[in-house]
């Protein structure tokens, strides 16, 4: 299959926007809105951020939600996206296929389409690659720097879920963990869902935001560097599912790695006192569960953390794609 | 140097617009300007697009330029860039700078900034891949589609430079070929030269345009099959640089490799006859030559070339960056 030929039969049933103009042309269109855009890019590499054999479907749901998190944390309704695609040697049509009903899939969820992109060899030697640049649109973007003292800590979803389902995904057996568990945990690796439809509820009610890739407490200590805040985080609080309180009850040290492991892909937002419970209720109605987690305060940035009101100290066990 | 210090350090400089945040945040925003938003992404992978060991300030001209020939082409004023760069294994701080510093003097050159992207790392065993999507703001954008028959076929610059660029960088010694032909065919390939600012010619008087990055004949083809159009092109009008017809006059098959070759990066326009002239006279304004090289007709789509009136056959040697 040629290249004019993958993307005819392959990629152009994606591109549905009238933009794209069929993905027949150098470049795509994106019309005024009278709103700004906001663009975010985040790439993946086999071998990195996924398994070479991970399901091709699964791979295009994580490369496009890696995006949609950080464009629903800044408070933006996502709408369209571009796509360079590093084929290894040896790739397959029916590959192809797979990654590409994959992102048909998650355009589908949450109402995007292809606007463009470019598809190439990867270097010999290397493996797929994956580079999404996505796009939403916002009245006014929520950013990182505009935390307060004062604010309330709420993140989305549960935490720790796909740090340790790579570890499950990896070979590292955890023995005694269940086995619906485990495929709980993985699931949440491969697949991650971010909760994109509560960019109205950041909107609406966050005074900052981010999203969760590095790991919570990884992330929001980047949070308080950026807005010159500190943050007291209440571990009791912290959002567990089922899974990871099956895992960390086995065995007490994943609690470090859950709250510090890469990949959840949700949101962590502050949020005025006064509209705590709006932001939780807005996320509720949207489909997303949001819990209050903690505190920011003045003074240096920094991230403390607190059991039954006694500081603590967490071992950082996160997953580094970069280092 | 972690990937926060790489971003602080080496690529918060580049990031010269408000809407980048200083590379602070999740997302870039990109203003409302009136105009249509286009967007552009091309991607390149070591020892598919470049050599590992090229210069990093020629790796990331070309990275970047390859996008802004897009942009140019489709009369569309640039006005940004988002990066994602995988970095192979063993990558140093100096390439990092050093690449870097090939971006910024583009920057300077096509006044354009970087927005936003990601920085992570190639998958083992693979090359440095950079993908860039770029912006620019256009009043009308200039599609393939919309060639006429009757048009004049325009070409920017010269044609074939970097396809015998590629062939002398690769060791293909041409023993015969002058010194200063072959360090200028090699610095064509490796830093082309698109006629950036040609966006305002293209806006104003082109009927449909693309740039060539697979070779002239094959870009023309593709143009031909989209417009559905047959073109006709008088070799004799094609122009080649000094270099390439002393190439050329050394070993007479390079020309049609010339013809085919890809990497030229310059435009190929479609121009009504009472345009024409305006716009060959508003390149050279904007201080590129441009010459007509050929007429569209209606028929089946089609390319016929033509030298001294009888119809030729090309011979396809053209690089293929994808099969």
């Amino acid at each position: 299959m040629t290249e004019d030929e993958l993307i005819a039969e392959v990629f152009r049933p994606l591109a549905t926007g009238p933009g794209a103009d069929d993905l027949g042309d150098d470049a795509a269109t994106i019309a005024p809105d009278g709103r700004e855009l906001v663009v975010t890019c985040d790439a993946l590499a086999a071998g990195v951020h996924f398994v070479a054999d991970d399901p091709p479907e699964a791979i295009a749901a994580k490369a496009l939600r890696v995006n949609l998190s950080d464009l629903a944390a800044k408070g933006a309704e996502p709408f369209g996206y571009v796509l360079a695609l590093a084929l290894a040697p040896g790739w397959t049509v029916d590959w192809a296929r797979r990654f590409a009903d994959g992102l048909a899939a998650d355009q589908s969820r949450y109402g995007i389409a292809l606007l463009g992109g470019d598809t190439l060899r990867a270097s010999p030697g290397g493996g797929t690659m994956i580079t999404i640049t996505a796009f939403g649109h916002a009245e006014r973007i929520v950013r990182r720097r505009t935390a307060s003292p004062g604010d309330i800590i709420i993140v989305t979803g549960t935490i720790g879920d796909a740090a340790l389902g790579l570890k499950c995904h990896l070979g590292d057996a955890m023995p005694a963990l269940s086995a619906p568990s485990k495929a709980a945990l993985i699931e949440a690796y491969l697949r991650p869902t971010p909760p994109v439809t509560c960019w109205r509820a950041v909107a609406a009610h966050a005074s900052a935001s981010m999203d969760i890739s590095d790991g919570l407490l990884t992330d929001l200590a980047k949070l308080t560097r950026t807005a010159d805040v500190s943050a007291a985080v209440d571990l009791a609080n912290v959002p567990f599912s089922l899974a990871v309180q099956d895992a960390i009850g086995l065995a007490p040290p994943l609690r470090d790695l859950a709250l510090t492991g890469g990949d959840d892909y949700q949101i962590l937002a502050t949020v005025p006192p006064t509209e705590a419970d709006a932001y939780i209720a807005s996320c509720a109605a949207l489909g997303t569960n949001a819990v209050a987690i903690g505190k920011v305060s003045a003074g240096p940035p920094a991230v403390r953390t607190f059991e039954r009101g006694v500081e603590t100290t967490i071992t950082n066990g996160r997953f580094n794609h970069f280092g």
